[in-house]
């Protein structure tokens, strides 16, 4: 993998497994991965530099100037091995522009260099209002632009 | 709507605790009661004989007629015996107007006739625009007079 | 058990999508699909004649005699339409079995007979203690026989 | 452990509202702030010094050591202002030892000093075999000493 430290800090994110994440099997309950998938995403574009606001609808916003909503129409998940409270979780994001109107970011989870799962959340824009499609925002095309930069072909 | 008044079926619910309700101590995860009493309610009122969209808000409804919103305010639980997988458990609302703006639900859970826990959640209703206090709606009005009409001193 | 296994009633289930399934963006948010899957999935063993206890592992079982858990190791999900609170959908369980330690179960999201959503959620068999492979359970062999008996080619 | 006693930055922490955190009201869906209380309560023991393997009861360790677990008894919140996406929250923890077998944190949620939410969460130890009340562990007896010390009467 490419990604120098230096540079990408808002891809490379921390996640500490918590005690509702589990479940009775004393491992995390499976679809909690997406959630730490989106929230992980979100802390992203904040470090970044973007403001949830300009992104995510909210019901001020919605009766106003809000123009894109992002919803997901795909996502999937591999679990590797077992996650349980109290890991510490490595986060890659690797965000890719699919076309002009949508995206996906692939997470990497490890623990200890050791990868624990992997998932993959595809995005499109749509007017909230209509729910047409239409084409992404100039910050989530700058986000992506500077996120996928000097990649080259993703060796993952 | 066919139920009648004495009956009150719409405030005998019953809940089936689930896999994902649990976490690694064996036992439900205390904050989904909560979630577990928001939809009891709505499972309520549609037994009543409400439509959801006729009291939640919702990205359609925002942009034109709704107007009310119900936040809580308050919830409280009190957890008196392990909640565990598979269980079925018996759910009693105690639904009260506590004035022209606001009221509260009791929520009982049972298992075999034993309470297992026991929660309280006040909502108030509000203009979504504003977040100016308002009145209760017609409709929520209704289902809280038939809720507590013949009940005198609660039994339980 | 009563029922028939012509009906398979226990792969047709109902889901009322509640006011804490959805986001800002007045839609469901995302993950709760596949909290769905999994509580459709424990309803369906439920119907079928099985109880969760012999299922799903538990602190109580995880001490003695509870032999197989059933960890996800792959799930994946589309969503086709946007899914709101209220909305009353028909859900189809399509399990089938992969090899001696493992199967899937697809499901399909209706609304008023049109797809809005599928999903895809496979399981493997372990030894809860040692965390290796196993083979499936008699009750969940049972269950996966009854479910695919003359589907022949899947109509969906 | 660095962490000066008189500071007691473990107690102060910071919460970002994320998307998955609202519903269709535009603002927090109420229970997830009884999640934070949990995960807060877990980071303020992480930055403590202390191992959330330590505290709390996974498969590995129920079948040995482990002898502590500290269900929730009680807990309850109100909610003074709505809360958004993006929102940054200020959250003090209030400990405080009831008695030997129990004690509550009291969480105090601020957004731009301003309070918008409080709740409180009531635990006590318990053997997770028998369930029977127990005294709490040498190291929650440790972080609660530290958190309470020279508070005097509570400013907040």
């Amino acid at each position: 993998m490419s990604i120098t430290q230096n540079s990408k800090d808002w891809l490379c994110l921390q996640r500490i497994v918590r005690f509702g994440d589990t479940d009775a099997a004393g491992v995390i309950h499976f679809h909690h991965l997406f959630r730490w998938c989106h929230e992980a995403w979100e802390e992203s574009l904040d470090q970044y530099g973007l403001q949830a606001i300009e992104i995510f609808p909210s019901s001020v916003d919605m009766q106003s100037q809000f123009s894109t909503a992002l919803p997901i129409v795909h996502c999937e998940a591999d679990f590797l091995s077992p996650i349980r409270i109290g890991d510490k979780l490595q986060l890659t994001l690797l965000p890719r522009k699919i076309d002009l109107n949508s995206f996906q970011i692939e997470y990497i989870f490890k623990l200890k260099q050791k990868k624990v799962a992997i998932a993959l959340v595809r995005h499109r824009a749509i007017d909230p209002k209509t729910r047409h499609l239409c084409g992404l925002s100039t910050c989530i095309d700058r986000w992506l632009e500077a996120s996928t930069l000097n990649r080259g072909i993703s060796p993952l």
